[in-house]
């Protein structure tokens, strides 16, 4: 059996009861490395609690040698480890489609992903729109496609959840070209860079699906001891200095209820800035709004 | 303290190893039992591993005698127990801010939600716009508020999840005149309910946010051992016969990936069938789009 498991946002215990139960009794343990991060435990950490060697599994290993992976799994066990929620990225699907097409049984694992314990900043679930990734820019590469996507949840006045790139065991240009198997330091992309690429993707495209004054929250090490969020506006979080990641942002939609601002008050920068800067926004949005015709009922 | 927990989705043993560590070491446990269920765990389960008594909270004491749950949370120890995340509905909120309001440190420890699991149907969680509520209808009471939300999510081509209503400990009007606490048994909405009030709404509105023959998936009993998944169209799900709660529905977007599909096909009642719905809604999306000038770059 393969088994797909969330092991959650940062420690070693995060871990479900259940999912320890499996993953000690697996022939072999894979944790995924490269779209995401334990923020408080190391391999060594999950090796002592498992009582099981954990096998890196980088991005060359998932996408172009996942049978070896997957090898004798209709006959012994295999875990696949994955920071947060198996089915939070496509590269998983991929591996379970690949399980799926090789008669391979499976079974998944779920955990708490930054797609749900988001709402710990006070803002509802069920007014976020789509969730957009947001990488890094090249000098000659500033892919925008997530441009569109913010416009289209605030159009409709929703919350937009950005995920932030994360570099890991990348190879420069030139190694890559020389054949050097020597890897560039990991990059996490923190709030300052997310904040200012969108105002430059916002300044080339000019259309307003936001601006440096739209009320933003950032989120940074979710589901760690040391979480902390910091409400603000987009120009503001491109001058915070944001520490240590995981970073998460979210963008505000206009759709924003009172007890959701209650909440997000106590971790604004500037209280009184914030909440001109969220009443900005849902007068804006009103404006926009046709007027309903006179005499008719809006029922 | 007060912690926030989150239980998961099915068992038990679903809770993680920190937030065990945590509930054995709590003055009092509550376990809220009115938003959701824990489907394969009882409370005497839940106070057999965790060596405490629990003690159920219905909608009355968290709303109403928030304050009884949160009684010397800053001297000793208290857990307050939900189905999923904790942030997974409004009237969990509430009681954190109380708890804020009042003083009272608090930590969440977060879990798996139905908002974040629901991928294991195959659909990508990226492809998700809003999350909608769907309340049981009564004779008089037909709140539709849902279909607004629905349409915007599709119109823009995402799809949309659907929490299903479930009622436990409900009066009937005559009881609860009376003052009689004599209680209706739980009811929890399935998928025939569900398609069928989406249909009923569909026919009174008449703006074709959806139709029967829209594809979706149904969601049954997602986390625990017999979790099942339909792929059909919803004229055909308001006629299947979906079995033991919990459940879900998944209206799909226009802006469906191979990849998707190709998951999804193997939960098809009727894969031709459900291919075809799926195809006439990428083209009938194609068609509504506005055609490029000609001439005019589209980069």
């Amino acid at each position: 059996m393969a088994f797909f498991f969330g092991l959650g946002l940062s420690s070693a215990e995060d871990i479900t009861l259940r999912g320890l139960k499996v993953v000690q009794q697996c022939a072999r343990v894979y944790l995924e490395a490269y779209t995401s991060i334990l923020m408080t435990a190391s391999k060594e950490d999950l090796e002592n609690l498992y009582g099981r060697e954990v096998i890196l599994a980088d991005r060359e290993m998932v996408e172009s040698s996942s049978d070896s992976i997957l090898q004798d799994a209709d006959k012994v066990d295999v875990a696949f480890l994955v920071v947060g929620d198996p089915f939070g990225a496509t590269t998983h699907t991929d591996l379970i489609i690949r399980a799926r097409s090789l008669g391979i049984p499976f079974e998944a694992i779920h955990n708490a992903s930054v797609m749900n314990a988001v709402g710990a900043c006070g803002l509802q679930l069920y007014n976020f729109g789509q969730t957009v990734s947001l990488v890094f820019f090249m000098d000659n590469w500033k892919p925008d496609s997530f441009y569109d996507r913010i416009k289209e949840n605030r159009e409709i006045g929703l919350h937009t959840l950005l995920l932030l790139d994360i570099k890991v065991k990348e190879q420069s240009f030139e190694n890559m070209a020389r054949g050097r198997m020597i890897y560039e330091p990991p990059r996490y992309m923190n709030i300052e860079t997310a904040a200012s690429q969108l105002l430059e993707i916002e300044d080339l495209r000019n259309e307003r699906a936001f601006t440096a004054d739209t009320p933003c929250v950032s989120v940074s090490r979710l589901g760690s001891p040391d979480q902390k969020f910091v409400a603000a506006t987009l120009g503001e979080l491109a001058n915070i200095e944001s520490g240590e990641p995981l970073h998460s942002l979210v963008i505000l939609g206009h759709r924003t209820h009172e007890m959701e601002i209650e909440y997000l008050l106590d971790f604004a920068t500037d209280k009184k800035r914030f909440q001109m800067a969220v009443e900005k926004e849902v007068e804006a949005a009103r404006e926009l709004q046709p007027a309903a015709p006179a005499g008719e009922d809006n029922d």
